[in-house]
């Protein structure tokens, strides 16, 4: 099983982008002085006021001109949670009928809780014993191990790459491209991370937060003031 | 294993919808003569004309005043790929963190292709010899069964239903409601069914096309002059 | 001038629909049971609780299972604002290109309050004086009489529809069909009706909020609990 | 009437963009290898038969990885026809609420062709005689000078700017930004130029298609191979 490999964290690159702050400050001035061609730089002075205003009132439109272009590298079951957010998201991802699959797989960290001590709609996760994170890990890999087994000897028969991968879990790790506006960003990170003080507090999986978390970083870096803003009124999307 | 079940199809029910050739001639309409309050009924002689005209100029959005809501079972191999379809769709599917998943895996029909004769970029599938199908089912059985006792395992342990999932192989059958409109069902079709005389012949998986085939059917008979005048210009999405 | 016609409000007609409260519950239900065959009505005491759940943990997605086709006659001002919202919209509208407009615009009742008192940014309203309303229905009469002088010499030179129709003022009534669901028309809701005691209160225009008005009186009709726990949540869109 | 100026063409400036042909073969890369972080740039020889290969398959989503913004100054009829491309784009307009618009109308160049010849589902148009091209300009003038008059005198007397905006023309020209990428730029040019070879020929109106070729243009530079491939497969939009 030499050609296995084991992951305990997620992957987020920041592959392109396009605007910041001042865009969005651009954008919005359109509606009153039309292009203003001077002006090109962001005025902390006045434009911070500006974006507060925007983020309060929800007008939303002026933090869609941008990009940001993320590859990102999860679990499967990541990605499908991740892709379910349609509106100003697009992705490329690693295709199972096109390729073999490499033999990537998740394993959480022992530090990642896993036992649900809440309710399925309003789970609560604490770490289990010492027993518990070692059994789940021996069987995480048993059965990825059989899987990936089962996965070599189809291909080695000859059956298609789409029809093998069948057997393949949805803890694989997989890969793709996603590209996002600060609007479509804010809707994203608003419900997939944990924030008690937040206007609506969501309950995201452990994983994808992984992912948002290191996606909100670069957000922070690119759109200081947005994201300020942002958490000052309650990380509600505009 | 009792608590196992295969399948070797997949299941599209109609739900509920709203609409249909009549809709169509009836939003055009209002571009010429505001509403018509009168004219409700479907006049075939003049407004197969116009579904046909509309469908040429590639005007679609008469097509979208309508709405079809579909259950759908199949693997969770074709729901990524169904759910990659995000305008004009919206989704509710059942999850892994909220439930404990039913045991239901999808083994294909011994009549499905499993060889690929062609490319990875053009495939085209011929059926294998009686022992590749064979060996197939069973590597596919023998899998899923592993995945399920380690899932059954993880759950028994104490661990929360987000991170047992994760052996949970993409075999496994997966329900969700698709609601679109017949814009949106006519772009899903064009690239997830196989028509050699298509203006853009795709190269959907056997598998979706399955399901594409299934919704095809229900919207044949809801549009049956939009359906015919869409075949009649290449099965191209207005 | 006999061709001309005046309006003072507008018209909106729900032409179609699918689905209700109870289409909410099911698409939220087959996230933890797949689809349910049997239940298919809507049990007040257990899925009010669901749906008030859902609205404020913003599960968006169970609230696009349906549809709601509506007829709206505004003036070209209001058409401008509302077509603004791109998502989970579809939109056919009469034609100055296809047709040769009909004579008809928009001039404000006289209760309607004409200056603002408050700023261009946070606008407040109150009622001129006599004069005041008499003078802008004579201004506006008088403006819109010439467009329609002009338009109808232009028609009559031979001047295309579509060059011709650009004197005619965004006062002008124009007419169009719009389909949404209950999450798309709440989103809507929630930036164009004025309810000082929501989460985010909007300033919207005054003749935008009459129509939005009357497509919440058959929002509300038609999905009462959905609306009952959308206005005890603040009236913010899940 | 001093303050009042004519303009008988559109601006479009690129205000900024992300991304060209490299980042359409990066991101359709990401199926087959997942990331490559070596071959950043463009390799004409294997890269430009990929980017045919997907635009002759429909295969869309790699070109969706980018972004380009632009200013653009045109007739309110224009902006009402453009805004109605919903998918992958994002506005932002200047607004008749919240300032006081200038006074800037759009009369046709005289080589604009006035007169429809051919029938109102399919316009075609031609250029009418010396008399008809001078009243035409002369009615245009003189109708919006009419409505510049009023809104002038609606502001003066305490109307406010939402109320008084109602005499102004759709020949006004109105200033926004448009933010896309480059699939939903190939569907907009796909249905607002006109070109006798094309797939699905369209008839956009004059106007419309002076902001189209701006935006073609651009993208020509931005993405040659992309641009020559969709001619190439008839510019129909992947």
């Amino acid at each position: 099983m030499t050609d296995i490999k084991f992951f305990d964290d997620v992957e987020v690159d920041l592959v392109d982008h396009m605007g910041g702050d001042a865009s969005v400050v651009h954008a919005a001035r359109v509606s009153v002085v039309g292009r203003n061609h001077e002006e090109v730089l962001f005025n902390a002075l006045k434009d911070t006021g500006l974006i507060n205003y925007l983020m309060r009132k929800k007008h939303g439109s002026p933090f869609e001109h941008n990009a940001l272009t993320f590859y990102i590298k999860a679990p499967i079951f990541v990605a499908r949670e991740f892709m379910r957010h349609r509106i100003g998201w697009s992705y490329n991802e690693m295709s199972g009928r096109y390729t073999e699959l490499p033999g990537e797989f998740y394993i959480p960290n022992p530090d990642r809780p896993l036992v649900n001590v809440g309710t399925s709609a309003n789970p609560r996760f604490e770490a289990g014993d010492a027993y518990l994170v070692s059994e789940t890990a021996w069987s995480l890999e048993s059965s990825y191990g059989t899987a990936w087994e089962q996965y070599k000897y189809l291909l080695e028969l000859g059956v298609g790459n789409e029809v093998a991968r069948a057997v393949l879990p949805v803890g694989l790790m997989t890969q793709f491209y996603a590209t996002c506006n600060a609007r479509s960003l804010m809707s994203f990170l608003e419900l997939r991370t944990n924030e008690p003080e937040a206007t609506f507090p969501s309950n995201p999986q452990h994983e994808i937060e992984l992912v948002a978390r290191k996606m909100e970083a670069e957000f922070a870096g690119l759109f200081p003031v947005t994201y300020e803003k942002w958490n000052d009124n309650g990380r509600v999307a505009p």
